[in-house]
């Protein structure tokens, strides 16, 4: 009995932080393996739990839905990403080297690299399926995954034209959309193969205009 | 008996087509409902068979499968719309009459129309989705009915570079993706209203480009 007393809190603490960041993490990965295995209407809270190991209780302490957690995993992902990527999760944005169209190009060669990533492909495809033919799924995820990274543009595009690299008459929130629009058409829909190239021709095709200088 | 043999086969084939015809656009429309309101993987042959009103004999004599349903379906309504907008069917293509800008908004508000016609827009999304998670289907779909429409753009786009319009280093392949894709965009992901006054923006910023003149 003694022994359940042997860890100071201060020591307690971080196991238990730790062991429910392992548990959190766990059902993010569960919970996207799932939506792309199954697909979002087949996937469960009670399947996302089996799958990581913990009760299904736990995860409705933290989360009010399966789509919450969905969410959530496909934020967290996103983190991640940009934390491999060297940036500080929380202060992502695109950057200003100066060179619009080098740094858009960049922007949209890692955007294509992480469409194409075998790991996530799957859970993506099957929740933009899903927002696809469910409103208020599809609004939930634009609002707080699509909606703030696309902004991420607008604000580029907007030191643009207090450069003078973009002209002032354009609304950055449509121009944003000639660049990323053809990667996801490209994407969802499988036309023609996604790729650094194509990334590039976008970003050329859309600051150049198709009509002769 | 004598009256079985009244009606003259140069009378009866007539009849029989029609008859036919009647039945294939019943089942047209029980397919494009009922995907509609189900989703792509729920939808069978039965109840399409069941709401047109026709044994499913009929459907299995005409059609290999529920996709090859939908997807003649679809290109039918295409060839209606096409018809309704005044085309010979078959012969559908994009108006040159000289000026790139007015004929490619005329296009693209057609296009925000026929997206947003409340009649097809359920089965639309339906069949979207569900090529987005299945490829077998997803390329069936871009084969036979996305890709031949892009090449309509392909051809508008070429005669414009013929006339000097558009810059002669462009891939029209590429080009016509910076148009199309935001349309398709906003529609599917709900991101933001998809109006005439959007297809027209989308227009005006492909044409000219992001970066001063």
């Amino acid at each position: 009995m003694a022994e359940i007393r042997t860890p100071k809190p201060a020591a307690r603490t971080p196991d238990t932080t730790r062991r429910s960041e392992r548990s959190r993490r766990a059902i993010y990965d569960a919970a996207l393996s799932l939506v792309g295995e199954v697909g979002y209407p087949k996937t469960t809270i009670e399947g996302i739990a089996a799958r990581a190991g913990v009760g299904k209780q736990t995860i409705y302490r933290w989360w009010p839905s399966k789509a919450a957690v969905l969410l959530e995993a496909f934020l967290d992902l996103g983190k991640r990403a940009a934390e491999a990527a060297g940036a500080d999760s929380g202060s992502y944005e695109i950057p200003d080297t100066g060179d619009l169209a080098a740094d858009l190009k960049a922007v949209l060669r890692a955007t294509v690299d992480e469409l194409v990533d075998p790991q996530y492909e799957a859970p993506s495809r099957a929740l933009t399926a899903a927002g696809i033919v469910d409103p208020v799924l599809g609004a939930e995820f634009v609002e707080k995954l699509l909606e703030p990274s696309l902004q991420l543009y607008v604000k580029r595009l907007r030191a643009a034209q207090e450069a003078g690299d973009v002209r002032p008459d354009i609304d950055p929130r449509v121009a944003l959309e000639l660049l990323v629009a053809p990667l996801a058409h490209r994407w969802l829909l499988r036309t023609l193969p996604l790729t650094h190239a194509y990334a590039d021709a976008v970003v050329d095709c859309a600051l150049g205009g198709l009509t002769p200088r």
